[in-house]
């Protein structure tokens, strides 16, 4: 080969859509370098999913994106479900509305922002980062995995070969980009008799300008149709579906009546979802055709779109007033049989490695919450916070041990999910709600691991419920508290920023309870002084604790003598005083009302209890609200 | 004089600070050019006001910049008092806690963001836009005003002189700015025997180069030293007050257990007033001297400040983290004698009008609403939407009409509060909660006039109350309801954005009520298609209305044929389809509850009403719900 320039990163994402972003915005703030490369131009001008749910929404508040994103978004607030007539004339009538609302989440559950506006804000919010980088109009075309360095933290074993796709390349907040002109390389990937994998044709035959980049993990986001996953021989295993669908944005002129309403509209041709947009504009999923001998959706007009559109929201009129954009699709349900490879070195995030229906909203939703389990662990494992190798690779083999159930029970639902809008459901809006909740993600519990520890003696745990929970492996269920300092209210997510800390989050009852208050004193000593634990708990000067104590009390404020509390709970630093963001109450606030933490979780405020969340703020144990022993065990089985 | 280059605006603002740019946001999407002249380099890059009344963060909403200036800004829960012990003792006591909070706003009363980011915003929101230009180190050296052509629209009255300041000017979203190094002007302007106001120094003496400007109107927004002022022959009156204050932004280093809340701090020597600010600071007030013989402010040192604080605030410790900034001031309490000059083709504005102790939060606050109610006035007449030239000048008269007593109501107020910091009160906490509700506008009631129309046969009002009531001159209480289409819940002033638009608000009532909706439409289809109306209801092509009409009723929802109401209510645009965004109701939201508007507006819903909200959100008119010719009227007045 000739020589060609070189670059080394920590981390190469290749695809700079919503996973992609979703992952470089774990490491605003560090030292670690991030190259992204993406064959697009520039930024999506326009994108096609477009609902956020309410997890994706606190990944946003937790990287300081989330009043930008709310401000721009659209709620939805009711579902109308719309049937046949019962007595058995033409035309569809309302049967019922019901509220858009998942009482488990205590806020709104899904809002509508297209996806170019989300890659907007993920996109601003790192481009003041020098440590990342994004080129566009760069594809890789040839990589390279020494998979025989194992776990070494100075390690480089990843090797990629980048290629421009053309001359105008853009690069955003780095250095220029070298390279020219070439096709994309299909080469597979194979395993040499030195342990390497290696892409076996591209860096023979192509004699082109390339720059070489190496780094030490590479992360796969570039869509359905990936091409570092075919680099990894992963396969998407599953079906083609056998329906057909049209999807269209557009100003409708119509007099049907729930037009600015989620609407399921249930004909004896097939169900429409119809939901509103901004600016006027609704999105609607027509079922087109649906069958054995199915056309190819290039071949489908928008004219017989509209003409299914019709059949089905009659007696209603649908007009068409402008359209933005429209498609059709037909469903593939896959999963990939790899969501990592290669001794943990090399990633597959989103579209990657799961496709099915977008009616549930889950594509988006999905890829960008694949790449927040990972980004963090990958920034620990980068930091140096996981000290031993093995412990690093255990870290990192849990993204696939925990995402890839989850996308399996994503296509589950998805066909199930599909049925409902092929036949009439007698129970439709028990199993709406049902699929509100899922859609949710209520369901999701990782399985235990070395960062999800059930507690002692216990092997597994039951069925996983549609509840929000304070179970080892599921999400902390978000609530509102107010700071003990200034009473000002927050939600928990909200504070808990994607900083790479984990927190433990002690819930000591009323502490004006003598008893209770000495409990949680010999805690916050045992926590801020123990020779295990201090180096994580305590602040050093330039260095932030990798885990933050926080408590959350449900005593009268008034009662409660902050500065009297132990350091871990209020530290001080000389450059900013007291920490008072650490210590909340579960009270009436002036002017949001109660959060009912305790209600909420079920906790008992006699009993307590202590909570590890992780990074991602999932659940990584729940313990006793004195084992400090507990969580000692917890970050030591880590490494941290 | 020597030729020079030459510039015609409609309107030119002398000064970028809270109150120019708050003036120059309402002419956002407008063909009207504006050009912003300021001393200073550049934006303000530490400001010295900081907090926000929910008055003027409904202004933010209206421009569009509410949820960036919210998610950065720092909320006030808590107030506590603190006095002397009882026992004689010595050092300070709690007394109590009382909610920062004014019932009748039903939302937060204050938030706490710096002048700079305040500024920041706004000026972010002007930017893209070009018909309007900002241009730094650029002053105006001379002045004149030709008032023989009275109130013609095309007449360009003002002429104005610019200088740069120096060479590195920056010009904002604009052409280049010419001119040269130059010294301030101090000239005072004379009346010569032409009926032309004239700077009668600058203009004969200086010959360096300069900019002529020719301008429709002018607006001083320089501030307290204001140069348009000295122009403009307007004199302050007012007096100096008998006490020198510090006021300190630092990090504590403290073990007062109320640092993180609003904070009154009663002790023999005086009363601090503390607030939290963002990054763990706090602002501190504190007094310093008193009586006859007071010292310069400039004299004060910062440890005499501190001396005094740690006085106060014994027994309890006060050390010094970090100081960000921190000055000493003698309250001057002063408002000018008037606010409009020059048969309303010259303003003034905020602090170059009104200056008084900076503890009740009210200088920004106060110039952003003045800004704010000038800047639609200036609107409309330069929009030409005003066709006769007098009620062209008497909407403009309505500026100083309706200010000026604000600001010596201000002074008032102002003179009262600084006695509760001087000397002990026992009705400390009633005073308090009336200062909270006064410096949040509720006791703000227009006078009468083309603007503020009172009922049929009602000459004057009673003294206004500190109450949030639906009241001709009073701004129109917030409130929330949720949209008719799709159950999103609003407040009200988010949803009345400042377009310019007046908004005709027919509270309907529960029209499932065969009479009530028939009073409706009857109603709604004169305000369409009246010939006095119908050019100011109906929606043209590439035209808004000047005045939207909306509908706030409170019968169930699914009840309310949405398409059977008349077009004044749901108009129909081939571009944009119908707009669903008029109608709303008064009914139990989804996730946020009930907004009970009718309730707090006391409103009876069997009887309704119809509220003329005017551009600024100050009601205009309260009229009988089918008071269709108290519309006509209203709006005839102003020559619409």
């Amino acid at each position: 080969m000739s020589p060609s320039p070189s670059t080394t990163v920590d981390l190469l994402i290749v695809g700079a859509g919503p996973a992609g972003l979703a992952l470089a915005n774990w490491f605003r703030d560090t030292d670690i370098t991030v190259l992204l490369v993406d064959k697009k131009p520039g930024p999506t001008p326009r994108g096609q999913a477009e609902g956020l749910k309410s997890t994706t929404n606190e990944i946003f508040d937790s990287y300081g994106i989330g009043p930008q994103i709310t401000a721009e978004s659209w709620r939805l607030e009711e579902i109308a479900c719309w049937g046949m007539r019962k007595d058995g004339a033409e035309g569809i009538v309302r049967e019922q509305v019901i509220p858009d609302r998942v009482e488990e989440l205590g806020k709104p559950r899904e809002t509508m922002l297209q996806q170019s506006r989300v890659e907007h804000h993920m996109l601003q919010n790192i481009l003041p980062h020098n440590n990342i980088e994004i080129r566009y109009n760069t594809i890789p075309v040839a990589v390279e995995v020494d998979i025989a360095c194992g776990h070494e933290a100075d390690a480089y074993p990843v090797t990629v070969w980048l290629k421009k796709v053309n001359n105008d390349a853009t690069t955003l907040n780095g250095h220029a980009t070298n390279g020219i002109n070439g096709h994309e390389s299909n080469g597979q990937m194979n395993n040499d008799q030195n342990g390497h994998y290696t892409n076996g044709t591209d860096t023979n035959e192509d004699h082109t300008f390339k720059e070489r980049v190496s780094a030490k993990y590479i992360v796969g986001c570039d869509g359905a149709r990936s091409w570092l996953r075919k680099q990894l021989n992963v396969i998407l295993e599953g079906d083609l579906t056998d329906s057909v669908f049209g999807v269209v944005d557009m100003v409708p002129k119509s007099n049907f009546p729930d037009i600015r309403r989620v609407c399921y509209l249930r004909a004896a041709s097939g169900t429409i979802l119809l939901v509103p947009r901004s600016n006027r504009e609704v999105r609607m999923y027509i079922p087109v055709e649906s069958g054995t001998a199915l056309p190819d959706p290039k071949d489908l007009t928008f004219d017989r779109i509209m003409d299914a559109t019709r059949k089905i929201i009659a007696p209603y009129t649908m007009d068409v007033g402008s359209v933005s954009w429209w498609s059709a699709y037909r469903v593939r349900q896959r999963v990939g049989n790899y969501f990592s490879r290669l001794n943990e070195r090399a990633f597959l995030v989103g579209d990657t490695v799961h496709t099915h229906s977008p009616k549930a909203g889950q594509g988006m939703n999905t890829s960008i919450q694949d790449a927040y389990n990972l980004g963090w662990k990958l920034r620990l494992a980068l930091e140096g916070q996981v000290r031993s190798p093995s412990a690093r690779q255990d870290l990192l083999r849990t993204y696939e041990s925990e995402r890839r159930p989850v996308a399996l029970d994503l296509i589950a639902f998805d066909k199930g999910f599909l049925k409902l809008f092929a036949a009439p459901s007698a129970r439709f809006d028990t199993e709406i709600l049902q699929a509100l909740k899922f859609t949710t993600g209520l369901s999701i519990r990782y399985p235990p691991s070395c960062a999800v520890q059930l507690p002692k003696g216990v092997e597994q745990l039951g069925p996983s419920l549609l509840k929000a929970d304070l179970v080892p492996g599921k999400r902390l269920p978000d609530f509102r508290a107010v700071y003990q300092a200034d009473g000002v209210p927050t939600w928990m997510h909200k504070r808990l920023s994607a900083t790479g800390q984990f927190r433990v989050v002690i819930f000591a009852g009323d502490i004006t309870d003598p008893a209770r208050l000495e409990r949680l004193l010999v805690v916050g000593r045992y926590l801020g002084e123990n020779e295990s634990l201090k180096h994580l708990t305590m602040t050093r000067p330039g260095k932030q604790p990798l885990v933050e104590v926080l408590v959350v009390h449900c005593a009268d404020r008034d009662q409660v003598d902050f500065l009297a509390l132990p350091e871990v709970y209020r530290p001080w630093s000389e450059e900013s005083g007291y920490d008072y963001c650490r210590v909340f109450a579960d009270v009436e606030s002036v002017h949001d009302g109660h959060g009912r933490a305790y209600e909420r979780l079920e906790i008992d405020p006699a009993v307590g209890c202590m909570v590890v969340v992780r990074p991602d703020g999932y659940i990584g144990a729940v313990l006793d609200v004195d084992d400090v022993d507990g969580v000692r065990t917890y970050f030591e089985r880590n490494s941290l």
